[in-house]
């Protein structure tokens, strides 16, 4: 029995104010193309599929599509979870219907789960949730931790496992131990979000998500598949790629990692501002790649994010590093975190960040003439 | 052939700041029954399914589990079609695996639409689209107005239509001469939003949605259905229902109206206050419907809508109609629109409007340290 693991897509995500769905786009299909191949027996995606509650329509779209070509285009099973970027509700819209074609989605976490059943695996489904949710649903006032929630909805899992067949758990955790980057949202605070892997050890294999390195953990049987990209600068040097498991009957399996190529990679440079403008320097470099770049010139520089840009469109964050000639202190001072944006562009973002309307040509017009009258006034001043 | 026409559910309607979900189960419960009883070819649901493009998640929860009872528990094919308070993106999601099940979702408008085959008749789709979409759907630069639109979509499904068999149009629009009423979202203005019934003259029946009463216009075969329920207090004399319709092979139908009841109605009663606090007065009254009250008297009085609260407990609008002494005039003075809030309360309101995030207890706890300080601040000085 063959599956390819993967998870967070965080389909609608907005890296540095750029909207990463061509790029997801753009993965996605080389992703339809390895399930062509592959021919798995199922998908199994272990959370994160969108980056928020309420995604902006493209990610709705693009989400859509996808599945459709996966499951019904490709005829492949499909097993989905929320995780914690996913609102389990909304997710959940329509699930009854999926499953008529093979295509498993659970966003909430139920008191009495049930494995799928495909091709001789059993797939159990634990959705992303809080311990109050899992406090609630098993009426168990002594569930305060991730790791409390996690082992009782496993007790429960297991009170019906059947040992003498394999049995895959697919959920979206923090397991103890494993390496942590920027676009992970924190599960909570003070470190009882996290999980130990021994809760997993009933399992032949365990279908995680939620950290963005598959070299997260180091462990036998409890894998993560990594991200579907790379989403913060803190995932720079990871490899992203997706988990292809050929299982056996007994529950043993060979694991095979398949690396994605991005349309544009995420990276970081460093070095003198003469040095990134000078083209035998860029001219080997791929220069459309998304740029954290460290400057570690001295002195004061004029404009170096106009020059930079001209040479390196897609710098994302501009950093200058400075020794301090007496201390040899190491300072970072952060110049340009985001492109300059006009007044009009910071509203826009505000307003998409904080509703789900669209930003039409009247509310634009109106806010403009706002801008220009205020402008107007604090010129006059 | 049978169907039943509804729509305008409008699921996730907020009326004077009250959440109408439990008020829509009760009335789905009773559509539900009805499915069951008459046992129909199709339920037809012609727009506004929710309130609005990011629906609160309990409606979204409402949504699924009343499709789910009608098209999978009942075994009842559903044809539906976004409307303009919904979302056509994101109501789209997942529709190509309904259709397996004979659920038939069309959120967006397409240049080839196709009708569905049921039982004999067939269902042409049109959801609401704005002139805009259409012009640049059809690439035609003459669409300006919701008629020029309407013409041209309808021109497009008559080249393909059989007109031996039964044709039936499900579509969500303003038709001219239509009665209006305050919980309809104008389609445009300045009179360009409506199209002419004649349009729809080469279909057996036109199964629309968007005005909310079923006698909205008098017409033999252009229909509205009327919303489920009573959405504002220019609605508080329509008789809401949905269509029960027969057709036969050549087109022609019988139509009943099925009257659903409502868990409270919504009422408008006026009176002087010392009246309307009568015992003899409200025990002939259903109390808890609600109600918009019009006090009749003169002079002040205090705290008339607390006074009200104690026998009416959902009082939802309260005016005074005052006879001007000298002049005769009437003047309506609006002494609470709605019931007076706190600031955490008005807060909380705003925040649930503008964003679809939860309005958590730590968020509650962190605007209300801040109101506390304020108000804290003011009472010094």
């Amino acid at each position: 029995m063959k599956f390819i693991h993967t998870g967070d897509w965080h389909l609608g995500k907005l890296v540095h104010g750029l909207y990463m769905t061509g790029d997801q786009r753009h993965i996605l299909d080389q992703f339809i193309g390895l399930v062509a191949e592959e021919q798995p027996d199922a998908v199994v995606i272990a959370g994160d599929l969108y980056d928020r509650s309420v995604p902006p329509v493209e990610a709705v779209e693009l989400l859509d599509e996808i599945l459709f070509r996966i499951n019904v285009e490709l005829n492949t099973p499909i097993v989905a979870i929320a995780g914690n970027h996913d609102s389990a509700e909304r997710l959940s819209f329509g699930s009854s219907w999926y499953r008529h074609n093979h295509f498993y989605l659970t966003g909430k976490l139920t008191d009495r789960p049930q494995p799928i059943h495909i091709n001789g695996v059993n797939f159990h489904l634990v959705p992303y949730a809080e311990p109050g949710t899992v406090r609630y649903l098993y009426d168990d006032a002594s569930v305060h931790t991730h790791q409390d929630a996690m082992k009782r909805v496993i007790g429960k899992i297991e009170e019906s496992l059947n040992p003498n067949e394999p049995n895959v758990l697919v959920g979206h955790a923090f397991v103890q131990g494993g390496e942590t980057c920027d676009s992970e949202r924190l599960l909570s605070v003070g470190g009882s979000g996290s999980v130990s892997a021994d809760l997993f050890d009933a399992f032949s294999y365990t279908a995680l998500g939620h950290l963005h390195s598959p070299d997260a953990i180091r462990h036998e049987k409890v894998k993560y598949s990594g991200s579907l990209m790379k989403y913060s600068f803190s995932e720079a040097k990871q490899r992203k790629a997706v988990s292809i498991i050929e299982m056996s009957d007994n529950g043993t399996f060979k694991a095979r990692s398949h690396t994605l190529d991005p349309r544009q990679d995420m990276r970081e440079i460093a070095g003198h501002l003469e040095e990134l403008l000078d083209p035998s320097f860029y001219e080997k470099e791929k220069t459309d790649d998304y740029l954290k770049i460290t400057l570690l010139d001295d002195g004061a520089l004029i404009d170096p994010i106009g020059k930079l840009r001209q040479v390196y469109p897609n710098v994302l964050h501009l950093e200058r590093k400075i020794e301090a000639a007496d201390k040899k202190e190491k300072h970072n001072m952060i110049f340009a975190r985001e492109e300059k944006k006009s007044e009009l562009e910071l509203f826009e973002q505000f307003y998409q960040e904080m509703t789900t309307a669209e930003f039409t040509r009247e509310k634009r017009e109106a806010i403009a003439s706002v801008i220009d009258d205020v402008l107007k006034e604090e010129g006059g001043k």
